[in-house]
């Protein structure tokens, strides 16, 4: 970063580059926008006649794009799983798993998501995350030893009643009846009964990338603060806060564990609440969980310079995002520009966050539509422009 | 340029930054374009900890935005002077004065201009000079040693006839009845009459700006190609040819030069080919008139560091713009980086042209209009991060 001051790279010391971006979301997967910045920087480093080594990697921050960016690290290809989605119809959804079969990762926004559910209207109370059981299963099927579970995205407010469901786990009022699906029910659940759980459900390492800090209920909770955009009114919003409290209820009641108070618990619908309330979770900050899979910190720790990118860098870039998560695992040393979609950011904002520079790739003025055609190539030329603009011109040998 | 090996600036050197922008046409003028790339730079230079000396001045080709890029260097202010546009209706034109009163300056698109007559439909047969007599008259008055006459943007096709009509030449027919005013007439010309003729005319110092290198006549004349602009159907076009070759015949009789086919004499619809018989006037490559006025070479020479920009980079920037001028005038060691409101050049085509950069002040999609009305802001904040990015951080002092 740049509060430390250190001196020129050496004339002729080889400079040591890390390309770690995130997803152009919606335009350009971060593996592919790794690749773009890679080729523009290398090109204008060589007009430079300056000798580069460029380490590119995809990152991501846990939420949507994060399976795409760990399977391309992997090298992988994403494994297709038919299942639901949050409102229970059928739909084909995605398993990343790694190069040594050993992790599989699980995206709540690919079987529970939002997006998914938006041609039709939305259903707070009925949404379900019942559709990440068969992605969990396929997991458990292939015998992996960790499952990373990135939150965010879901249509769902249901506590993780609906994954935990799928997974054998049965959510019963007080006439011994299985509660029908989704948040709205919940204020009636009286037990759960655990005997038919799949039990490598509990031996297996839960990894859950969570990027707010919200907590289960309450004012700042699941229900109140994102339950109105996945369509909840202010009743709904009631019904579905008082159904996550008698969950976190019956679940203390039943593990000894109190959770409702833990931050991050109130992300995706509270889906983590009932996995960590009967195994042992890791609730990371996304890009923390990315950047270990992914040994970023090495990467980053013996980078001179590091570029990064997104699709836009405003202020929530700097709050649990990839570039946030850059800017903490860069060394003291490097120097961090940000190459985006779009950069919403004064000078005072990059200079405090540690950011260098900060480039949009728009070449004027642009729809979103077609920067989006051509991020890549766009990418590439500013990336280009970058290197020459950073890099001295070598002096002349000899 | 680039194209020379440089050592980096010496770590405790003073970089010379030379910054001289073209207007942002529309935008901004070219002096407060240069503010903004000043203020930017520098602050980024400040929060590098390293000292860099910046000079600023407003730069111009010769076309719209040279009267203001002149007075904004010349720290004048433009005098307003009634005279008639281009269909001869009044208009308030402006002249530009040198702070020692001895350069005046006359854009042709002032009084003129295409711009100014278009709320009607366009009479390219009958558009006129006549409005630049004003404002010679007065610059004349004012008692300048040199007028600089800036061609492009005009709506006339009458070969200068208006303007030395204004200063007291008499276009006659053959019966010895003046011509009605603009191109179309011209070709009944049998006889021009300058007895009455402003006698300073013909002992002021005229410097005319010419961007472009088309002949007076024919294919590549005035009338056929910048003809259609101005409205001209087919058969205007070829009346206006006739009328402008006329022209040439009775002035070569007179004066013994012949200029038809001299490069330049097609600019403006033939504005400098009366002038150009007559007296012995400059015909410079506007960039570079404006280039000696300013001692842009100088400036330029100096500079390390060229920071230039534009409306819109193109790669008719290269030919003839301020950016072809700024990369002709600076020192073989110096690097020129363009900032502009649009960039349309790709990787390969900056390497050629001697750019070692070249950024867009749009931080994402955004409208013109959007980017217009933000440009001073976009452009300083634009700077500061190439700043940032150029200047190594200065090592620890001691």
């Amino acid at each position: 970063m740049t509060s430390q001051q250190k001196p020129a790279p050496a004339a002729n010391g080889v400079l040591q580059v890390a390309i770690v971006p995130d997803s152009f979301k919606g335009s350009a997967r971060a593996s592919e926008v790794a690749t773009a910045l890679a080729q523009g920087f290398s090109k204008g480093a060589a007009s430079r006649q300056r000798q580069v080594e460029i380490t590119a990697v995809p990152f991501a921050d846990g939420g949507e794009g994060t399976l795409e960016a760990l399977i391309d690290a992997w090298g992988t290809e994403a494994i297709t799983v038919d299942t639901t989605d949050a409102l229970g119809r059928p739909v084909a959804s995605r398993l990343g798993l790694s190069a040594d079969k050993k992790i599989a990762v699980v995206e709540a926004a690919e079987a529970a998501g939002l997006p998914q559910v938006s041609d039709v209207p939305r259903k707070p109370l009925q949404a379900t995350t019942r559709g990440l059981g068969p992605l969990v299963s396929r997991a458990l099927d292939l015998g992996v030893q960790q499952i990373i579970l990135c939150l965010g995205g879901s249509a769902t407010t249901d506590g993780g009643t609906g994954l935990l469901g799928a997974l054998g786990a049965k959510f019963l009022d007080e006439h011994g009846q299985q509660l029908p699906a989704g948040g709205g029910a919940l204020a009636k659940l009286a037990k759960i009964d655990m005997s038919e759980l799949d039990p490598r459900a509990a031996t297996v390492q839960w990894q859950i990338a969570c990027d707010v800090t919200n907590p289960l209920l309450g004012a700042q909770g699941a229900a109140a603060i994102f339950g109105p955009q996945k369509g909840a009114s202010e009743q709904d919003v009631q019904l579905l806060d008082r159904g996550l409290e008698r969950l976190a209820d019956v679940l203390e009641a039943d593990t000894g564990r109190k959770l409702r108070e833990q931050p991050g618990m109130g992300a995706a619908g509270g889906l983590a609440v009932c996995l960590a309330s009967y195994f042992p979770v890791d609730l990371v900050p996304g890009w923390q969980l990315v950047a270990e899979v992914l040994d970023a910190h090495r990467i980053l720790g013996a980078a001179d310079l590091v570029i990064t990118g997104e699709g836009r860098l405003d202020s929530q870039s700097l709050n649990g995002k990839v570039v946030c998560g850059v800017l903490e695992a860069a060394g003291e040393h490097a120097e961090v520009i940000v190459v985006a979609g779009s950069v919403d950011l004064g000078d005072e904002q990059l200079e405090r966050a540690g950011i260098l520079a900060a480039y949009s790739i728009a070449p004027g003025p642009a729809s979103l539509a077609q920067l989006s055609a051509d991020t890549l190539a766009l990418v590439e030329r500013t990336a280009f422009s970058v290197a020459r603009t950073y890099l001295p011109l070598a002096p002349p040998r000899g």
